[in-house]
């Protein structure tokens, strides 16, 4: 079986384009190496393909459940796995060194979480879950916080969770109802039901650390009230905490991951009457959002590299097969008895190949983008910071949008080439595709990231951010411009570039919010095809006049990405740019 | 649960639109009537939704397996409804009274099997394959072959397949090596291997009838070798062929209909040395692709009805699901403590309610188009019949791919309209769109129809089927351009007519088969859109000045796909015209 992500790719993206061994120059990084940076790599490519990959449709096959003991099962090869994922100190990564951390670049951190995502993204999600989860305590909780429950998450012994959505509030926050109280030792006591908490229960590790928003008294209504506390599965002290499992979700894909509906404080591991869950607070009350919007950036960039890897899975996967495979003839062969050709030589495959692969490719770069743009809003002077951190800002709802839909899209593509064999559970695709249609749906659905991207980030701060993303793609413009091989490309985006900036000025000039946002997921899709074109246009410049097959791979993708996709961006800026109000206008009734 | 189709859109379809009554006028349709035509519509709805719909997600879970005697397994459920459809007589539907049938306008019976397709996709294969079978030999037969196989199917007892595909041929017929020797009494004896037959085994009736091509002796190379065989799996005395089930394929969604790797006499069921598979040669020799292609032009539009159908059941599924489901507040809605809305007053959830609106509706009025066609193909006179025939040539591509695509995405749309909830198993939705990612691969490959609409379809007869679909059309946009509140459509299709008859004349000016048909599947996907615009426009000029909520969502899915969807086609004519070259010209090696 091929391997699920390409080392020459991301040797290419992080070395050749990325230039990362440069940020070892920096005093965090200053440890590293380009040696120690491959020795990560390796060591991540080897547990992935030979401790996660073959137990991917293993875990689909027999997803968790709960026992007679009321506890998770899951098939011992995944606990394994991930047993020697924390062993080799994997999860460590992207720690303070006084942490126990590897201090890794998160931009090396991330390429080594691709192979895991890329082999098993269902087993994956359980560490990088805590990864998540420990990088919040890590920024907001206090010393001893830190010492209880990040040290543990840093060793593999706890993991960690994000307890957000409830049953009836998902996309809309404001409306969670779950309590804490003030206890008289300075604790909390959480009630209520938290939904499809990934990961939620399980006995992989020793404990399980919770991340609760919850309303504390006194807080204004909406958002302004949420607060957000530690809530372990286990107290300090050994015991139970009253969080109890309610329930496995049962997913059409992902399914190793466990799903969970979780009771806070409903008694079950607790006396009558139950006082609710021991809750901790992080940092200060009523400034819950704000903290958790820190996890979930960085949680929505590792969505966007889940759908990037199992894109990017199935793009190998599919060209395995489209080169060994046979059938039919060139369209201008007239003999019947000519041998048939590998498939990969029809004008459609190569085109569904083509496609697969300028969409992962132009993914990954994104994302390794963005995840650079993290060390540098981490380690730079505070111009660099600021500049790093607008810029991530604006594209983090792209960085998760884009790969979720078009790594999809991509899954399908695999699974086209493939015919029937792609639509059987006997060849990995088809689950790719299930794996991969989650990622459209969580970390904030499509359509809440459109009124992200368009609602708030380009307009804020006087549309500072949008100047920003024009300058950087402007930049890579004017450096294309200079070399006549890239002119076409440089041109297209220009216009492309130029039409994006007028029509977010045309969008705003309704002088009504909702005319403005009306068609904002076709702003953010129309926008992330601006950016892909901006990395492809990118990878050409530091691919150079360099010769050989790769390169060649890369300036064909390129070409693709400009000739079939970004063209498509003209009517959904024209759509924009007229203020169109289908949507506004029909009546619910009428559907 | 929403019922899986709209009793008040196939009402407006069939009546307001197409007039099927008229059909009543013509002689083979002389003995039905309004009436007879709302009995069987009643009688399926009522039978598909409380045998089939309420079985779907079990035929889902409890895929067929194979028992320990060798025959397959299904569960009872699915036996039992079926027997309910067959004892209804819904099975007789189309077929001439002469035969035991009911001699329904296509038209309507094709409306009638669309309420089992949204019901339960995967259990109403059995019969429609049966019907599809029977047909064929009904055409093609000897008065002794109509007696001994269409009349049981026709009575409900018999089941029907189409065996073409063959492990290392599918797309390419041309690679079949299935051989079919000539016996002393007139029969043939078959050996070979056939894969993906769906409903290739169960025991649901009394024999299954298998329609199988093979090579004889003496016929040329690729396809002209190819003749077509009745192998029954029981001969008529009873006894059993040597026809055996190998293994089942065990897919991605589908489930319930079984999909079959068949052996044709490898001497399971017959002595050692096993002779071969008793076969009794259909028609002529060597005129087997012919006869086939007749069963595969209906099967092709019976693959976008299903499309159709799943698209449909979840569109109605999210609609009703976005109307109770509540969540968030209108973008400008400020006060933090108003109440939530149900999410289908968010422009963004309607946007993806009116997509699928448009996608579904739209493909429903193109399959009960094309169906008609059929009839008007077997009634008509000479004329008529002519060209019926030659517009039905033309839109079979298009009726069988542009469906499996959109309404496939309707699906996915569906999902994200519920959400997390759309992602788990408890609501149907997800498997709607796992049931449906089989549409683009079987009955032709998505990418096959592009080069069968570009390569054959509309440059047959010098041009004939491209200059009579324009003329058809344009006469649809001459009608609308008389009524002001079509104007803007009317024009808008106009424009998009015009550059797709210069594209086609364009692309085939290149002088090279291969660059011609290098975009053919763009060709096949812009087509597509025009053709289902132009069935918009026809359902607006039936729609008139009516009023109520039917007639303005019909407005408002018509002004959803001429803004968002029509304007689509304008960057994939580019490329056409372009003559794009970058499939082309990249080498495998490269991906």
């Amino acid at each position: 079986m091929a391997e699920p992500l390409s080392r020459r790719d991301l040797e290419f993206l992080l070395y050749e384009w990325l230039d990362v061994v440069k940020l070892t120059e920096r005093r965090r990084f200053a440890e590293h190496s380009r040696e120690t940076f491959d020795a990560v790599l390796e060591l991540s490519a080897d547990i992935a393909t030979r401790r996660y990959a073959p137990h991917n449709a293993l875990g689909d096959a027999h997803e968790p459940y709960v026992g007679d003991d009321g506890t998770v099962v899951l098939p011992d090869e995944i606990t394994s796995g991930i047993n020697e994922f924390l062993k080799a100190g994997l999860v460590a990564g992207s720690f303070d060194e006084e942490l126990g951390g590897m201090a890794l670049p998160t931009v090396v951190n991330r390429a080594s979480a691709a192979w895991f995502q890329a082999a098993n993204a269902a087993m994956s999600s359980y560490t990088f879950l805590s990864v998540g989860n420990a990088n919040l305590i890590a920024e907001y909780g206090t010393p001893e916080q830190i010492d209880t429950w990040v040290r543990p998450i840093v060793e593999g012994r706890f993991f960690g969770t994000m307890c957000l959505s409830e049953p009836q509030a998902g996309s809309s926050l404001a409306d969670i109802t779950t309590k804490a109280i003030p206890a008289a030792d300075g604790t909390y006591r959480v009630t209520g039901t938290k939904m499809w908490i990934s990961a939620g229960d399980h006995e992989l590790g020793e404990n399980i650390v919770h991340l609760v928003l919850a309303k504390t008294p006194g807080g204004g209504p909406g958002v302004k009230g949420i607060s957000l506390f530690i809530v372990p599965k286990y107290l300090p002290d050994g015991t139970r905490n009253d969080v109890a499992l309610v329930g496995l979700n049962h997913k059409m894909g992902n399914r190793a991951t466990t799903n969970c509906l979780l009771n806070f404080g409903d008694g079950t591991h607790s006396p009558d009457p139950a006082p609710g869950a021991v809750a901790y607070l992080v940092g200060e009350e009523h400034k819950g959002l704000s903290y958790m919007f820190h996890m979930m950036n960085e949680a929505r960039i590792g969505v966007g590299f889940l759908a990037t890897s199992l894109g990017y899975a199935g793009y190998l996967a599919s060209l395995e097969y489209a080169k060994v495979r046979t059938q039919g003839r060139p369209v201008d062969q007239k003999d019947p008895t000519a041998k048939p050709v590998p498939i990969v030589e029809h004008a459609d495959v190569k085109r569904m190949l083509l496609a697969q692969k300028s969409y992962v490719e132009g993914s990954l770069a994104l994302g390794l983008y963005c995840s650079k743009l993290v060390d540098l809003q981490q380690t730079g002077d505070d111009a660099e910071q600021a500049r790093a951190g607008l810029l991530l800002d604006v594209l983090t709802p792209i960085a998760k949008s884009w790969p979720s839909q078009w790594c999809l899209e991509a899954n399908s593509l695999a699974i086209q080439v493939l015919g029937g064999y792609g639509y059987t559970r006997e060849f990995p695709v088809e689950q790719y595709y299930r794996d991969n249609r989650l990622n459209p749906i969580h970390e904030g659905a499509h359509g809440i990231h459109g009124l992200d991207l368009l609602g708030r980030k380009v307009v804020m701060r006087d549309g500072a951010g949008l100047t920003l993303l024009a300058e950087t793609i402007g930049d890579t413009i004017a450096r294309a411009e200079a070399d006549p091989a890239l002119a076409e490309y440089a041109a297209a985006l220009r216009t492309r570039l130029d039409t994006l900036v007028a029509t977010t000025v045309a969008v705003w000039s309704a002088g009504d919010v909702a005319v403005s946002l009306a068609n904002a997921t076709a702003y953010l899709e129309a926008t992330g095809h601006i950016v892909i074109a901006w990395m492809w246009l990118e990878q050409l410049l530091a691919v150079g006049t360099s010769t050989g097959d790769f390169y060649d791979g890369k300036r064909a993708a390129a070409q693709y990405f400009y000739r079939y996709e970004l063209p498509k961006t003209g009517p959904a800026f024209e759509l924009l740019t007229a203020l169109d109000r289908t949507t506004l206008d029909t009546d619910p009734a009428w559907l």
